[in-house]
């Protein structure tokens, strides 16, 4: 069958400039392909008739729905009503029941309604006007050619419900058409050594598609099965693929879809009945952070320390004295990271304790520990400990959030019952 | 004179699909803006070869200069290389140089280069590789008619300095072209509040042009004179528009430019010669992790504890155990944050504690203590205090930083010796 495509047209100076972000073009492409519709582009273009007016022709031609957000405000720089009428060739009309809409909703907040605002009830010839619960600029709905197009206003909270409740039951979704997608993410190995162990599952031309991608650390499996009616052949498909790339991926897969790190971390030890402590230098407390992302994270995270200075990490968590003599291991070694974790484990009165220290720079570094060398221990109350040091490369933020997740990691490992090399580790540190 | 353009393509399945949201884009946009060169449009289209070079030849048909990002990784889905070699009209070379730069990227870590990533060091004849300081893609320069063409990798903290210290210099920055703008920020003062004082600064024709952004709670005043050679009388009115705004903004203007609240504190601190520390409960180390993204904030940052469960709020900071007994003020309390504060200032040996305690959502919310309640304390070792009860509203992301930030913003108060209300505070306590 044939697989609808759409075009994603956001408009706005600000947007074009760079002041504003743009979020409405990556929730609408979510919400066209839950509904089975693949978008083909994202196009954003200034305030400008004509810029709009061509960019819709253009699409129009390209794709079977466009949708279009932003323009439709009152002042003279919200063009997208005229680009649309241009675009189809017609002029703008006066919409009777959009303007007694327009006005209501000015009387219903105890206001007059601006004559500017009049021009928002003006609609292209042939097109209809899509009533705005959450502001003053009702949407369009308009064709070009056989395409067709919704004009919704750019303010989130106008455009999302518009969409839901007038967009998307015109759009006829067809479930058959609709793009089935699994994620599965793993932490620990690079892109490319995960892409060697998919190998064949990531031909361009395989069924389903296979494709990779890394943020902050975590690359992801990104398993796609498109324009296939739902079927008991294609769910075995996706399934044994998905099967076959956790396998590839092997330990270092931990999750799926909306998991993170954490929030796997947290059912784990929710699953074992146990607590975890935190105990930090020089991620500062952002491994806490993390964890407690996850709501309800408090029934296994305790707290921690942050022991940021020297003399913290001696009365918090009793590292002695002697460790940062001259002469010593230092505030930065395996053995002070082991000597933190564990009196985490003692003086938090947790069941884990993970400790981080390193130079996360851009100051700091020597010949012998450089920016970005972290050593992380994990210490459990069974007596267990598990110490590696790390060089991780990047700036100051990218070192300390490799380093709180690569921590995660090796709680992980010890609640899963394995062990294995994380990326990036140098060293392991064995008292 | 001309006034050059520039056309920004993001290229990556995971964009087109909404998986990721852009934001590359908007950085590119406002770095070409500042040197003069107007975005025109954005595109964003799918790891697929058809697509990337015909639009590369659409742009660079259109503007002066485009800028991509992505699809330059070593797996099969990374297109970028081959779709501007067909858009040339050339062919892919192995560069020697940059594969010598791949390989010892991957050396310098200790690791061997697989196989795959030689692709990485592929680039189409006639084009320049550009080296890649911080992964293992180089970007890639070349020209598409008489357009000059910037291919870089998609993770921003690769592309970013790589546009930075080669894209940047080859595209001829021009001053008197140039958009020089200003930026003052406040915190906790609400947008339209900022406007209000601002007045007539804000006239759409005046100049400079002065508007308001907000984000994540910090609202800026951004101020811009475009289109005009420096001079003399220029500087004069940026400036004289500049202490205008400052002055309308008072006690809320804290910083300008690159400057952060918490680059604020570290300052203030380094220039009283005083410490602090923090004790978290509902922040879970999110303060904490916020001071020390400042580099160099280990001369005033000590460390803290992370109190998440009433027990360790007892034993690591001294909150006596009546403190959360039936009947009593409870976690969430303004005497609960105080004695969190006054115990962090003792226990850990500094000046000035700061402590959170409140509830985040989404779920723990009551009638007395919705969601968005939190108590935030600062206690000094001088023995004054300040305790403000706060409500926040939105997700459990936002209303942490919020309240990190708002603990920032007392400690703020305290050391410019100013006391003023802050946005969403809705009670003090008074022990």
């Amino acid at each position: 069958m044939h697989q609808r495509t759409a075009g994603i047209l956001s408009v706005g100076d600000e947007l074009i400039l760079g002041q504003t972000l743009d979020t409405n073009s990556r929730w609408l492409a979510q919400r066209l392909v839950d509904v089975g519709i693949m978008p083909l582009i994202h196009v954003t273009v200034p305030d400008t008739l004509e810029a709009q007016r061509d960019t819709l022709r253009s699409l129009a031609s390209r794709v079977d729905v466009v949708v279009c957000s932003g323009g439709l405000g009152p002042t003279a720089d919200d063009l997208t009503r005229e680009a649309l009428a241009g675009a189809m060739g017609t002029s703008l009309e006066l919409d009777p029941v959009s303007l007694s809409q327009v006005e209501a909703w000015f009387v219903s907040r105890g206001r007059q309604m601006a004559p500017i605002n009049r021009v928002q009830a003006m609609i292209p010839g042939g097109a209809r006007a899509i009533p705005n619960l959450n502001g003053t600029a009702p949407g369009i709905h308009g064709a070009v050619g056989g395409c067709e197009v919704f004009c919704l206003p750019g303010p989130p909270r106008e455009m999302m419900p518009m969409f839901e409740s007038h967009v998307l039951p015109r759009l006829r979704p067809d479930p058959a058409a609709a793009i089935t997608t699994r994620t599965i993410h793993t932490f620990g190995i690079g892109e490319s050594d995960l892409a060697q162990r998919l190998g064949d599952l990531m031909n361009r031309d395989a069924r389903p598609t296979v494709g990779t991608t890394a943020s902050g650390g975590v690359v992801s499996i990104r398993i796609r099965l498109q324009g296939e009616a739902a079927s008991e052949e294609s769910a075995r498909v996706l399934h044994e693929c998905e099967s076959r790339a956790r396998a590839a991926a092997g330990v270092y897969a931990f999750g799926s879809g909306d998991e993170t790190l954490a929030s796997c971390i947290v059912r784990l030890l929710q699953e074992t009945g146990s607590t975890v402590g935190t105990v930090e230098s020089c991620t500062g407390g952002g491994l806490g952070a993390i964890l407690t992302q996850v709501a309800g994270s408090s029934m296994v995270y305790a707290g921690g320390f942050t022991t940021y200075s020297n003399e913290l990490k001696t009365r918090l968590a009793g590292v002695p004295e002697s460790m940062f003599a001259t002469g010593g291991p230092g505030a930065v070694s395996g053995a002070c990271a082991l000597a933190l974790a564990r009196g985490g484990v003692e003086r938090l009165g947790v069941h884990h304790a993970l400790a981080i220290t390193g130079v996360a720079g851009p100051g700091g570094g020597s010949k012998e520990k450089p920016v970005g060398t972290v050593w992380i221990s994990r210490a459990s109350r069974d007596g267990t400990s598990d110490t590696r040091r790390f060089l991780f490369s990047g700036d100051r933020a990218f070192i300390r959030d490799l380093a709180a997740k690569s921590a995660l990691a090796m709680l992980r490992l010890r609640l899963v019952g394995a062990d294995a090399p994380l990326l990036r580790e140098a060293e392991r540190f064995t008292p």
